[in-house]
């Protein structure tokens, strides 16, 4: 039987593809996205359509964080617009959601332990990205220390890693490396606005757009 | 203004032992009690008759495991019944519920993140306890870096530390501090089943009535 693993699914261009790759390595894939409140809830309705094409277990969980700190969360809070990726790598942004992905990798281990599964997959980036604490490798080397101390599979010898394939690529490979594997571009869901169509204007639509730009891929073909 | 921390508080008797001593420290104390579907819900009942006795800030969330893995989340597990302590610590039991306290001491990183806490604290016992992976002191820490590179604050030097004062304490020594610090035994919550009283039979209830036994106090009074 084929190993198993889970995938922390957004909706959006960097988790689909992770999950994409995922498949490609011929891993049996468990998709897992976090209904946080964030207020582009639009990404969900992206997983779940990508999920149901290709049949994969799907599990969204809705959880509160009551305490928001983030302008993912808050409305009243501005979303930056217009920034450089200079600008965005200088500081840590306000779309920063105190511990997500620290919870999202709890989830997505308990799940994993449950099932046996031998790795989690995460679409963290650390090249073309927003400055997030929780997309960089020491992060996520001291999380899979985690994994290994806190369960009952690791205390075994049965690790659960969690891969990050995508952690050094720029933007521009990854949307390569998605046409390569199929990704359905057009339904995947980057931006960070609650609208029915992309903003072009907060950080996750123009890291997107660069990406395109640079990969040489027109971008409006990719607007849902 | 004096310091705040996040205590993970579940109503039983070591996080409300570990929620008053962080009380007597001086700290001003945010509770935090996760709803995970626990068949032994009524613990939650305490947390709430004991937060809003204290006049703290106290956030119930709402979680869900829908894969479960555990006899604490499966009515159709079997609780082990009237154990030794030599045999409660010599495997992991089914009670165990896959990276619980690692989702636990996520939420509580999120929340202590947004309210500028010093610290997290947590009733994680590795004496008398049911041998618990992510109870155990190597695992705190590993999760102490994770708190660390995981947030804007730690990244910026302003750590969130993990306290767990009970960790090489005997459940003797917890009853009688509770009893030092004025802890109302009689309104906390130990037993793993869902009955209206605690069976007597389970580890937790075990554990408990051993720590009463061992301090000399009577274990009768503090039944609800």
């Amino acid at each position: 039987m084929s190993k198993s693993c889970v995938v922390l699914f957004s909706g959006g261009l960097d988790s689909t593809t992770t999950l994409y790759l995922a498949k490609k390595k011929g891993l049996r894939v468990y998709a897992l996205t976090l209904d946080y409140g964030q207020l582009h809830r639009r990404e969900i309705e992206s997983a779940r359509t990508i999920a149901r094409r290709l049949g994969i277990p799907h599990h969204v969980l809705k959880i509160s964080l009551p305490w928001k700190g983030s302008a993912l969360l808050d409305k009243s809070k501005q979303l930056p617009k217009n920034r450089s990726v200079r600008e965005m790598n200088a500081e840590i942004p306000v779309t920063y959601v105190p511990a997500r992905n620290t919870i999202f990798l709890s989830f997505a281990l308990s799940w994993a332990e449950v099932i046996n599964a031998s790795s989690v997959w995460i679409g963290a980036n650390a090249v073309d990205y927003s400055g997030y604490p929780d997309c960089r490798p020491d992060y996520i080397s001291a999380v899979e220390k985690v994994f290994r101390l806190g369960t009952k599979n690791g205390r075994q010898g049965k690790t659960i890693s969690i891969e990050v394939p995508l952690i050094r690529k720029t933007k521009a490979d990854i949307v390569k490396l998605a046409l390569s594997l199929g990704v359905p571009l057009d339904e995947t869901w980057s931006c960070y606005r609650g609208g029915k169509k992309p903003c072009g204007t907060c950080d996750s639509c123009l890291l997107r757009e660069k990406g395109f730009e640079e990969a040489g891929v027109s971008y409006a073909k990719t607007r849902t």
